[in-house]
């Protein structure tokens, strides 16, 4: 029941000396799910992971700005080499429509797989993907371009049922599956018994924020809000805060006050100007982790797992996990 | 007066651990020539190379398969952002048209240098263009479509003139210019005297052939003879002749033995299959080097220079510098 990112790349969109533009790996019960894809993602995950990349189905993308999405074309092919066969679905902002189909023309008009493209509305907030395990919410941005994030959930996770209420009310199979469905008890006298005197959530359920690229916007907090990771993008150091405002982006305190407002379990940031070198990044912790203390920056290639915190109490859980 | 080769990739289309796909640099003069732009190659260049992107004014492309332009995108938008405002001239199979304007309309609307496009015609060999330096000519491959390489000729430097031939016949500074040209000089007597005894060429003019994708192909000897230094692409080991042929490719010793048949200086193989991984590359110099002796395999980010041969014997070497 793996939830983890990979940060396959950390820097904007000046090419950074031994960094590589943004491209982020999420693995969610070992479904693999794709968030940007800056030039050279594809060098990255044969560096990085054990994975063949033909794993991926889905690829979300946040704007259409080179650093976010040059990275595309080169790994849709390299799909295609490795044998993929089942449908890819993009989504992203609807002018990606347009390239894809230029893109197919000349380079892919004998793929073995189709792609689907989703156009997505980044002004809104809204679920823009759905399926068993997860939920994928858009999160509106505010940068040069129309962006916006995107927020995975992992769902509430089945109930489980304390074996000792089972035979306490010596229940049936069928009663049992009534109540993992979250249902209350009757019993043969005609009592009614709550649910949550059988059931507990086994384990919370995890989220993941992407926020890239944006300046600093408190209207993302409150759908961001408890998450177990947030990245945010840190451009700049906290004396260029012109700079970001200018440019459509954020600085280190900037990210961390959104962290720290939003009641985050932890943040990362990137996106790291070119004209800070591997060492100046040092800075970057020290100001993120004055005002928000489970601060990192990432590390290009490292994987940060958030762990399945089990959890036998009484399904009072289920509200918070479901936050 | 330099003339320098720096290879930023040695990777075929599959993504290698640890290698880039094509793009060489070429130097001339302090001139930069760009050829093919595989993803990644800005952040080659980052890393490898002193120099700044904005130099780049001509671009040239082999094929449109993405491991030899996938990178071009993000180049032309770093070229921007870096300060680019004279124009890129890009020359390239008629397709690429197409991509650069949808390029340009999603994410280059407001650049600050226009991109000049020539279309190149990859089955003949003819000169695609030429400065008061160099030459550029097609060098048509046999790929899976169409693909030419390219052949980069120093022109013959001007002529010296012997110091002590202008004692001897009392040049004017007129004559001299006259005799620079190449003309034979005409004594007051009435006496024609061959411009060889006045003038030598200072340094033997330099050549460069880049000749990637492409399976054996003797068509192009005549064109490549004698060149200082040859790119030929060596995808697979030579026991992979029918893979090579199929795909298109070239094997070690059908690299070598092009290079042994024209006679080139110096041989470099490249565009290595990622079914290779960094110690299998010692095979590829062994068997390359067992048909044509100078040769080698790339090593990315490692620049070749070809030296300037001074050379005072009489023009003979005139008619060896034009070859």
């Amino acid at each position: 029941m793996t939830f983890s990112l990979t940060v396959l790349g950390s820097s904007s969109a000046s090419p950074a000396k031994n960094r590589f533009p943004t491209a982020h790996v999420l693995n969610i019960h070992e479904r693999f799910f794709l968030i940007d894809c800056g030039e050279g993602a594809q060098i990255q995950m044969k560096r990085f992971l054990n994975i063949k990349c033909l794993k991926f189905n889905h690829i979300f993308i946040s704007h259409l700005h080179g650093d976010h999405v040059f990275g595309l074309f080169g790994l849709l092919s390299t799909l295609d080499l490795m044998g993929k066969t089942n449908t890819l679905h993009i989504y992203a902002y609807k002018d990606l429509e347009e390239l894809l189909t230029v893109y197919r023309k000349h380079f892919g008009e004998n793929m073995n797989y189709d792609i689907e493209f989703h156009p997505v509305e980044p002004y809104e907030h809204y679920t823009v993907y759905e399926d068993g395990n997860i939920t994928v919410e858009t999160i509106p941005l505010k940068h040069r371009v129309p962006t916006c994030g995107y927020l995975f959930r992992e769902k509430m996770p089945p109930l489980n049922i304390y074996k000792d209420a089972i035979e306490k009310y010596n229940l049936s199979i069928a009663d049992i599956e009534h109540i993992k469905k979250g249902h209350n008890f009757i019993t043969a006298a005609g009592q009614e018994i709550s649910n949550s005197e059988f059931t507990y959530v086994p384990y919370k359920a995890r989220s993941y924020a992407f926020c890239s690229d944006t300046m600093y916007s408190e209207t993302i907090i409150d759908i961001i809000k408890n998450v177990d990771l947030l990245y945010h993008e840190a451009t700049f150091l906290d004396d260029m805060r012109d700079m970001a405002q200018q440019t459509g982006h954020s600085t280190t305190k900037q990210a961390a006050k959104i962290a720290s407002k939003a009641q985050v379990r932890q943040l990362l940031v990137g996106h790291f100007s070119s004209r800070y070198n591997g060492n100046m990044l040092q800075q970057f912790t020290k100001e993120i982790q004055s005002v928000f203390q489970n601060a990192n920056i990432v590390n290009e290639g490292e994987t940060y797992v958030i762990p399945l915190i089990k959890d036998k109490n009484k399904n009072k859980n289920k509200s918070e996990s479901a936050n």
